[in-house]
């Protein structure tokens, strides 16, 4: 019998170096909203979603490559970009074809230092697209990390509801010695039926929601709407 | 009305430096096993307990006061030293009066860290003192850190239910805006009626009771059996 591979789950950025990344595949979470917004403009179509973690970025690289430039800060689009971190501003008739260029901190700091550190491949995910991170993990047979983006590197809920979601139905194919995975697994099957509920409570929720993001927040743990996976290649993601 | 103040769980000390530690009081946290050991210790009439992260520091200390050394790798007491990490180790009949040099790596790197990060206050938390800890934090009414020692860095979940532990007893008396104290206080409801059960998934249980040492690992999460409170002061935590 074969050695299953490792998972293990890691709850901030700052915790990523504590982990062995060569060869791995990291799944990058950030689920509100950047990863949940990903999965659905790539499900409607778009040919591929840059992410970059500045705004001069962005908007330098949304004109060589014409592409859609996108950001928040406080709920309201960016000074100098085109459109916002709403999924819901990304449906097949508006994004089909199309490059985004989306500004994210949290997520795309993640995302280069799992490349920095020699992870072999780089997906992201969240509950639009549940099943297909589920699906390629397994297939993969390869060592696993759930990269939880976190805020400003402190630990979040919603990230680790997601993670704890993966290992619920992925866990019989990989060896888990992890407490971090144990902690999401048992937090996810506590909420798994009151989502909703729930996520009024988080720290993020109280800054998302004064926004009016109410609707998008719940269709970010909403699981298999976009169910696509981004696998990024060559400074971009792109369904597989 | 005044203003309630607030307290924050840091799940590593890798995340210390992401929060205000600044006149605030931190409980150091460490339950398998230097916290539970330092209250059980002070608890039997230890006269003080100095904690050192290095072996030559703990040999050195102890000839200096004429203390107790103590400290262990793989559960066997380290060459050098004369006792080990087990709170068993520590009853009033031994240890009354006396000073022990107890070495620790994760708990004594965390201490340091907050007071270098300009704690006014460091105490030790652990499940055998979990009333003394909530009761002191409840008076004082400051600002609360309660840091996890972690695994080498690595989130752990024991030290998280105690902090689970003193949110439940204590949350009224502050504002909490911390997805890691939410989680902390649910992941100790869903288990503090199992937990000797609980505890034999956790990864450091596999790493310690190979050493034959499920007894202490028990006794460490009981709930007050060495109430007291260990406050640092010139270099020795003492009880309150």
């Amino acid at each position: 019998m074969s050695q299953k591979p490792s998972l293990h789950t890691v709850l901030s950025p700052q915790l990523l170096h504590l982990y062995n990344c060569n060869n791995a595949t990291v799944v990058i979470i950030d689920v509100f909203r950047a990863t949940s917004t990903i999965a659905t403009a790539l499900h409607n179509g778009a040919a591929r979603v840059i992410p970059v973690d500045a705004v001069d970025k962005c908007i330098e690289i949304g004109k060589q490559v014409n592409g859609i430039t996108a950001g928040e800060r406080d709920g309201k689009i960016i000074e100098g970009l085109q459109y916002g971190n709403s999924p819901a501003e990304y449906p097949r008739s508006f994004i089909e074809g199309k490059t985004l260029v989306l500004t994210t901190t949290n997520g795309t700091k993640l995302l280069h230092m799992a490349l920095a550190a020699g992870a072999s491949e780089v997906v992201t995910g969240s509950f639009p697209n549940l099943s297909a991170v589920c699906n390629f993990l397994v297939q993969q047979k390869k060592e696993v990390i759930l990269g939880c983006s976190a805020w400003k590197d402190r630990f979040n809920l919603e990230d680790t509801l997601f993670a704890g979601a993966v290992i619920h139905q992925i866990k019989e194919h990989f060896t888990i010695h992890c407490d971090s995975s144990l902690m999401a697994e048992q937090i996810y099957l506590l909420h798994k039926n009151d989502m909703f509920t729930h996520i009024r409570q988080l720290t993020h929720w109280h800054r998302l929601a004064k926004f009016g993001l109410e609707k998008d927040l719940e269709y970010c743990v909403t699981i298999d709407v976009a169910n696509v996976l981004p696998r990024f290649k060559n400074g971009a993601l792109l369904a597989n």
